[in-house]
């Protein structure tokens, strides 16, 4: 169930052309920004779900049906914006407390939407439960191997484009992204997990040797709020020995306005998450030390920024 | 008084690591946007600003009394921006029309503003007589040759980052922009100068055969709004025979909107008036040409991007 650098080699020849090789930009002698949030949809997630659908349409695998998920947010955009793409169906479920905008975006791709249960595991078990009916491919938000090699390619186009840094700083939610950056850096850097305070999904697993439940809340829960990290997550990342820290929500919202004060980089909470760790000193680089932080995520509305 | 090739690296060199070099994303297979938006600042004018007071310098020529400017707009805020950087005062003097959110700007900045005149023109006759009494370096916003090259080096840039173009798309005022590029492109890539209808600079210059006064209004005034082309740009655009293009207002607000819409990326009307010419069909590329789009600048009110 790993994930192999193979995996995402692979992964980044089915979707290049797909997916777009987001802009890197430096800011100062060392310090990169991968500026995921110019992704199609607005972050990182269609990466895993052009690899996952594309990966299914080779082994011929990809059902009339179309693609299935579960989301509240950045995921179901994006599967949305993918199955648009690939001209196929998307259908997606959503907890009844998603903001009306999410579902008018996701509606404005083309996508079917099922507002189910009040929380998100039970919109889960309703898109599971649909998808045993029609047969559409599942797109996990992060725990299925081709999601995690897909947005593993994030990590590959990091060392190509600023020629190798020493550590990438990453945020996690259910862990797709760092698992996948992670296996995509292997011997090459050192990846550092960033978590809101008070979304410490990872970082408590790692204590606790497993997948354990955390409360979830603060800024960054509608993209990183997911209430265990995922079994392939857990894995890759302890075999690897990533390092964890912790960033408190004013730290998060202060590096957010430090994206848009500095260089007019649009970033929502979870993007900014990565870089909350430098500012605030949750992560302090050696002299000399090239760092690139992953901004992953970009939908948010525009009037906050400033 | 033209400006050459040899200026504009000369002028590269001078500015590494102060100016950034801004990244370009591919946003479809040969289209390239240059993400000038990102430069410090919020536009390319601290490209000039930096490599007028740095070759000042070089010649010892960098006074006490600092650096001086009339501008209600970027060309101040850069100014404003170099001079903090080089440990210099900063005058800027600025119509009493200009906008307090920029004023507050530029004192953010550590400049010393003074609001004189209903029009640029007559704020620009007080700082000129004002550098007369206190000796300060005067930083044009677009006519002085080392301003020109300064700006040029976002031509350089733009194609070492995109392996060559075939055609570079700008936006113009009083045309420092473009002639810089003009020059730094010139045997490599063809320039077409885009300009609002309702400020028709270079366009009506080109044919009358010289700089001529235009009435100027509509939504790029604030940044395009020169009501004659500046000396050096005519010059060095005539002798290129760069095309000019204009595009109606509606078309730079749809670009615009078009640049958050699909990367999140954050541009002002001036910013997208290049990529508009583009979306309204100014300027059609023939099949494989390659065409870089300049995203200028990006000091606007975020509320107004979706
Ligand atoms: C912007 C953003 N950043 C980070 C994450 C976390 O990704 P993962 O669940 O793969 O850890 C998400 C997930 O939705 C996201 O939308
Ligand atoms: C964002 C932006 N774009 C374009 C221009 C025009 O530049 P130039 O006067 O060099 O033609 C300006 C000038 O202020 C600007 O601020």
């Amino acid at each position: 169930m790993s994930v192999s650098i193979g995996d995402v080699e692979r992964a980044a020849e089915r979707i290049a052309g797909r997916a777009r090789r987001t802009p890197v930009l430096e800011l100062s002698p060392g310090l990169f920004l991968k500026l995921e949030a110019m992704q199609h949809s607005g972050s990182f997630k269609v990466r895993g779900g052009f690899n996952r659908a594309l990966a299914a349409r080779e082994a011929g695998e990809l059902p009339e049906a179309g693609l299935i998920a579960a989301s509240g947010g950045n995921h179901g955009l994006a599967v949305a914006y993918v199955a648009r793409a690939l001209g196929v169906r998307a259908e997606i479920f959503v907890p009844t407390v998603a903001s009306p905008v999410k579902v008018a975006g996701l509606r404005a791709l083309g996508a079917e939407v099922n507002q189910v249960g009040s929380i998100y595991a039970e919109a889960y078990e309703a898109s599971a439960k649909r998808a045993a009916e029609t047969g559409a491919l599942e797109v996990h938000a992060y725990d299925q191997s081709d999601v995690v090699a897909g947005q593993g390619t994030v990590g590959l186009e990091t060392l190509e484009q600023t020629g190798g840094v020493d550590t990438v700083l990453v945020a996690v939610g259910g862990g797709g992204l760092i698992a996948g950056i992670t296996a995509a850096v292997a011997g090459r850097a050192r990846v550092v997990a960033v978590e809101p305070e008070l979304i410490p999904t990872l970082n408590r697993a790692l204590a606790a040797g497993g997948p354990v439940l955390v409360e979830v809340s603060g800024v960054g829960a509608d993209a990183l709020g997911a209430s265990r990290i995922g079994r392939i997550a857990y894995e890759v990342t302890a075999a690897a020995g990533v390092e964890s820290v912790l960033v408190p929500d004013e730290a998060i919202i202060e590096a957010r306005r430090e994206l848009w004060r500095s260089c007019h980089v649009a970033a929502e909470h979870a993007g900014a998450a990565a870089f909350a760790a430098l500012r605030c000193g949750a992560y302090t680089p050696a002299p000399g030390e090239r760092v690139a932080v992953i901004v992953c995520g970009s939908n948010t509305d525009p009037a906050t920024l400033a």
